[in-house]
């Protein structure tokens, strides 16, 4: 039998289940690239499980959100996959991608770049949306069929942008703080300036506020947690945006506005196992 | 008013409660701590509230176990504080301390060297059972008749060892794939015996074993989990000894032993909310 495309760095059993990090050879990025997944204990070849892809924020990587959402334990519970990718290419070695927290490094955005000289690896929305799953859904027992999406922050974003343009591969979505119109925010518009180029037109495929106003739509209610005192909120997050593009589309959306939370891991474990039932409700029709 | 003696790093709400980083002056330590507490929702001055010192393992910090542990939301739901300490002091200039992972800093051992160099600031012996608790209690809303403590690995041993020299001021025990008898292993002989120098007999009064066999006894049935893929088992934790010592000495101990979890914080977080029941069940008579 031939070895799997990719390298175990390290592999523990976690609330009976298991957690596990890898490294392969990314073809979309052309770099190694880093994943983790968990496998609840009822994981078996002939019972592959529902599986949701987990997208971290600027300066994260594959291995933030395993370690402090403290999502582990219900989706443990509820039996459910979780597959979690890295932020950004590693190691590309463009002039100036170390430069910023903000962009490059840590900070990929999950999409295709166009431009070069980033248009050679930062290829993030490819890797998430194909490359990616194709590969652990090859090699372990998740069930491609029963996926969902879900992120803190810029990965708040790639939830809510793959979830839109695709909505029969990710039946369910969810996000933690996201920067939901980041055609209209700072960070948003330095990364799509470099990655996409200076056509806005271009940007909107990479805006869910932007995607909703241009008819996409998903037809399960995404569920949105947001921190009021969150350091980010009013510059960077701006969730009106998505409730009002939301309300116009008719999009089903649940927006929840959280006193006192600020925009750290702290916030996405209080409300973490609740994303998990979320997602497991609509991926198997149980759950809650 | 005077202003608290020591310093917010940040504070956030989490299961909506607050977790807190502080930084103070420790007179013990004679050096700048760090510390953290975690104050769940129901805390008020008026209803000070039952509290568990959490004690880290070698390499770690006063961040580790609030991250990785995943113990806050059972805290949350039960009303139950945490206090995480520091391993060891930081800065103490004292040369070779930062040659080893596994002695001198990260590895203090939670005991007062008697021995220079290192007696001059290796103290966390007092530190966690006086000046800490002192000062935590005298300004969150904590009720200091009601402590337990717990830790991971070297932090177990510390838990046990003052667990079982100050049963009356620790109520509850439990701990975490602990070093239970560190006179007979290479982690605990290395630090005994530069702390506190050559002489066997002084070792045991920070060895659980030892002190079992000393006549020293909890009231209350301590609580240990361990892995049975821990890496360090067979060499450094051989939880065997902590058996028979308590069964020799009739203490009530419950050691759970975990087919297939490893040494690692995914370990920890798997049994995390049942050592938090354990602690608030003998804290407060309830819980559970």
């Amino acid at each position: 039998m031939a070895a799997p495309p990719f390298t175990v760095r390290s592999e523990s059993v976690c609330h009976g289940g298991r957690v596990g990090f890898y490294t392969h050879q990314s073809a979309a990025l052309g770099l190694e690239a880093r994943f983790a997944v968990f496998m609840p204990p009822n994981a078996a070849a002939n019972a592959p499980v529902p599986v949701v892809y987990v997208l971290a924020g600027l300066t994260c990587t594959e291995e933030t959100f395993f370690i402090k959402a403290h999502a582990l334990q219900e989706a443990a519970r509820l039996g459910v996959a979780l597959v979690a990718t890295d932020t950004s290419p590693r190691g590309a070695g463009i002039e100036g991608e170390d430069t910023d927290w903000d962009f490059g490094t840590g900070a990929g955005f999950y999409l295709d770049a166009t431009i070069a000289p980033w248009s050679s690896h930062y290829r993030m929305g490819r890797y998430i949306t194909q490359e990616l799953p194709a590969l652990v859904e090859a090699h372990f027992a998740l069930d491609g069929t029963r996926r969902g999406i879900m992120g803190h922050s810029m990965g708040g974003h790639g939830a809510l942008v793959h979830g839109l343009r695709a909505p029969q591969v990710w039946k369910s979505v969810s996000a933690f703080a996201p920067i939901v119109h980041p055609t209209a925010v700072p960070w948003g518009q330095k990364a799509f300036a470099n990655y996409l180029g200076p056509d806005k037109q271009a940007w909107r495929a990479y805006d869910a506020v932007c995607l909703l106003q241009d008819g996409y739509r998903h037809p399960n209610p995404i569920l949105v947690d947001q921190g009021l005192a969150d350091q980010f909120l009013e510059r960077e997050l701006q969730p009106w945006h998505l409730r009002d593009a939301a309300h116009k589309a008719q999009q089903p959306l649940t927006l929840r506005e959280h006193a006192g939370y600020d925009h750290s891991y702290w916030f996405v474990q209080s409300f973490a196992a609740e994303h998990i039932r979320h997602h497991a409700r609509l991926l198997t029709g149980g759950g809650a």
